[in-house]
């Protein structure tokens, strides 16, 4: 007898957190610097209990929050993200309008919607090399090709795009093309800023190619680490404030990195026809995101609690990437390409070339036998044949595990790496 | 220029409950007997809040709600679950085992992710006719065919659900039957709770079409009405205490309806290989529900409060159907059907045959004039061209409603169906 399973059931593979997460629970000494989770301790607990308390200590606002509400999202916190962004874009208006705004259950879940509205099987979506390893989960699952363009420290190569759009317009295959996707703030995994002018030039490329393609080209900016800076400098601007943007920039937000990965909100910016298409699809996954978590993200940006817990992850956050980074500076071989952040939860290092520190690697397995899990790089490249992907980088965060921990898990690895590399 | 967007997103229709929201918003001073909302009166505010205090009261417990976990769910809900299904099945452990239950943003994303892991564009799913209206919005959206089969008061027609299967085998479509759904307790939109007797007898007529459909044929019970029973009697059991269950048979549950539709949990019971299918599926869409949400209903299982939760609702229910019951009696022309049910949120009717109260009808549009909004009974049938879609049904909900408005909103559709049925 044969499956039941339909081609996205028998495809989808099994996702690379998992098996990171379950290689971590085996080995309770393990010391995990491949977990993206936020930090414990910086986790809003006393203000998330004094606002919900304030929610549900009325009928009146408690009964709301316990009840079903609309699929798009509660009007008050679409206003209210509306004006979050335009706050972070120094108070630019343009194309931040609140009935473009869909509430969702975590950027993931935008980022998922807006996958099944926009591609087809074998449909492509160019992505950076390398980029957020869930997003290539769903495109594996979903049958969407990706193609990888390289990322520098400034954002993606714009030399290679233009590239690879024009490889693709001459075999005929631009149309299959629907997007470009770019983790634009701190990325996860390798913490690139994207500048504007980046995005800009980006966006205009793919205006170029548009007529070619005989369809819109989308540029999807996740902005999931964007709240998680260091510093209280300005933020660059996000892809929605450029001209154009309106009608070809989809913006995938969250509350949940920021805030509290246990309170799942996240939210999308999306043009038409796209909007339409995914609060339709989202009205068959769940009709609306739980309105009692809306309801505490609501009052929390509503109090001003909201900016406060964020600047207080951002403090605690930048004193543990200090702690990283000297770690590094003292652990690590000095043959080791560090790249550091501004923002967000990670370190990307590149070991010299030719020498694996991927899934298969004695290196990765020296590790483990000593007790530290890093992210394999490969793991964030997409299974694109036109180019090999290299397995000679590494993710690691500084987000869940204490300073001790820290520490000591660099110095672990450090000795590991000298192992091999001296 | 074409659009960018996929099949699935051109194709994918708004929800008709969307319409209906819009119709009830428009018109302030409509009476809703349209939606499936949950009694705000009988929401559990003062329970949320105790449970959310113990729970943000210290840190130990207060983090892991706030931080990410597990894709499945976390492992004492699962356990929880799992024991209170056994409860519900009077002790019965046959099926229950924690390992097989997923944690869902409400029984709604089961249902997405099992037809996504089950069914390819072109497949066919058998429903009852008439059934759940965003299942068949569900199918629609995916391009997945549904075949209908008539609903007695106990549950499918039996000798159609045959009959329909040997069309399919004759036709040489078997091969693309998936799956019968079935809403077991308390039907939406009929009321209509499947006997013990039925459930095995379907279960039966799958296996035995299972050799020339080439694949197992799964029983998705949908049981999501479960617990909103007016009586504290016997419940029927669940179909994964039949024999042969444990491979074939799909459990979607959920806390929402019973406990708080704002606090969006559900849960699946699932046979491999869909469970690790519709896993995976999960990590993609989100990495799992959010934890706030999980441990608030885990403390509510492991408290008690939630069975005196349901208790309380179960009463409410009861009370409210008992009131429609009555100005149904006192308003409603005597030629009109009604199926009374013993739980749930609804009363359904039948008009005489020949009389429409559909969508595009004029007791629809009169009852509109007349400030008060029922269900279709059209919109509740799948597009089945086998089969003509009656369209002399309504749906009632006794759910969200004050009683003074349940009388009054009778009173006002009886006078409409008195005018058009006279």
């Amino acid at each position: 007898m044969e499956t039941a399973l339909s081609a996205l059931g028998q495809r989808t593979a099994p996702p690379a957190i998992s098996w990171l997460m379950k290689t971590a629970l085996s080995r309770p000494k393990l010391i995990s610097l491949a977990a993206g989770f936020t930090d414990n301790a910086s986790l809003p607990v006393d203000i998330s209990r004094q606002l919900l308390n304030g929610i549900l200590r009325s009928p009146k606002t408690g009964q709301p929050a316990l009840q079903y509400g609309t699929t798009a999202g509660e009007p008050q916190l679409r206003e209210l993200t509306a004006a979050h962004l335009q706050q972070l874009d120094g108070g630019s208006d343009r194309a931040h309008s609140a009935e473009r705004v869909l509430i969702t259950g975590g950027s993931q879940q935008l980022l998922y919607m807006t996958l099944e509205a926009l591609c087809d099987e074998g449909d492509i979506v160019i992505v950076e090399d390398p980029t957020y390893f869930v997003f290539l989960s769903i495109l594996q699952s979903r049958g969407i090709r990706a193609r990888g363009v390289k990322l520098t420290r400034d954002g993606l190569d714009l030399v290679q795009l233009e590239k690879i759009l024009t490889q693709l317009k001459n075999s005929g295959e631009l149309r299959r093309v629907k997007a470009l996707y770019l983790v634009t703030y701190f990325q996860n995994p390798t913490g690139v800023t994207t500048s504007f002018a980046k995005k800009r030039a980006a966006l205009r490329l793919l205006k170029k190619f548009e007529r070619a393609a005989g369809h819109p080209l989308y540029l999807i900016e996740d902005a999931a680490y964007r709240e998680l800076r260091f510093d209280g400098g300005v933020d660059v601007p996000t892809a929605l404030t450029l001209p154009g943007a309106r009608h070809r920039v989809i913006y995938a937000g969250t509350y949940s990195k920021p805030f509290a990965t246990g309170a799942r909100v996240g939210f999308g910016i999306l043009p038409e026809p796209v909007y339409t298409a995914v609060l339709r699809i989202k009205g068959n996954h769940d009709f609306g995101t739980a309105n009692l978590l809306q309801a505490l993200l609501t009052r929390a940006l509503a109090s001003g609690d909201y900016d406060q817990q964020v600047a207080k992850a951002q403090k605690n956050y930048a004193r543990k990437a200090r702690v990283m980074k000297q770690a590094l500076a003292k652990h690590f071989p000095a043959c080791v390409e560090i790249w550091e952040s501004g923002g967000g939860l990670y370190f990307w290092a590149r070991l010299p070339a030719g020498i694996s520190c991927g899934v298969n690697s004695e290196i990765f397995r020296a590790a483990l036998k000593h007790d530290v899990l890093y992210v394999p790089g490969e793991l964030c490249y997409a299974a694109d044949t036109a180019r090999r992907a290299p397995d000679n980088e590494l993710r690691i965060s500084f987000g869940s595990a204490s300073e001790t921990n820290l520490r000591e898990g660099v110095k672990r690895l450090g000795a590991v790496l000298r192992k091999f590399l001296k």
